[in-house]
């Protein structure tokens, strides 16, 4: 089991729209993931079951969870309850680091099963 | 319900040694909290059932998990399983960013219950 992820040894996989994702560690229950904005880029709002935690590593977003908006910036925190809509405006370049439970099987690249039944 | 957390609007809980802690945002799933290190401080080996990913914001930080060990910089994370033996040694000062799944009932402050039954 991989227990360390270096950073610079993991690439960004861009998701289009001045926004890159790099998936760092997890297993069922936790994942932790970077998303890296370029200023202007948007985080287009969205929900999904799973509670989330984002850190703001760097940069500054004003970030909307339901009808509450904050101007968040490097150090600060917030907690997007299960199924609430949320999405956020990069107002400086900067890194996400968002925390999931659980972890978000949507994010990791699937590998066919070499038989199929 | 607290959605945002303002680094600035929280103190450090001090540990001793050199060792200070400040929580962050949380529900009963997830927890995202603080622990700031001097450099030549002691993460002593501990375990808990909890799930953990540790984060590092800044500063370098030689991390053990069970028999493995490995330098952690800037941007690096690890995974710590439930029940794993976990410990650091601060090389140069800085700051984890430590995910909990489910969240650490033992750093939050219990207010004593109004009555007694």
């Amino acid at each position: 089991m991989v227990l360390f992820n270096s950073d610079k040894e993991q690439g960004w996989e861009d998701l289009g729209d001045g926004v890159s994702r790099k998936v760092m560690s997890y297993n069922d229950d936790l994942m932790v993931v970077k998303v890296r904005f370029e200023a202007g880029s948007i985080g287009a709002p969205h929900q999904h079951p799973h509670t989330q935690i984002s850190y703001v590593a760097s940069g500054v977003f004003e970030y909307t969870i339901g009808d509450r908006t904050f101007v968040m910036a490097q150090g600060d925190t917030c907690i997007v309850p299960s199924n609430s809509i949320h999405g956020c405006r990069c107002v400086e370049a900067g890194v996400l680091v968002d925390s999931f439970n659980p972890m978000r099987e949507d994010f990791v690249i699937q590998t066919p099963p070499s038989y199929s039944r």
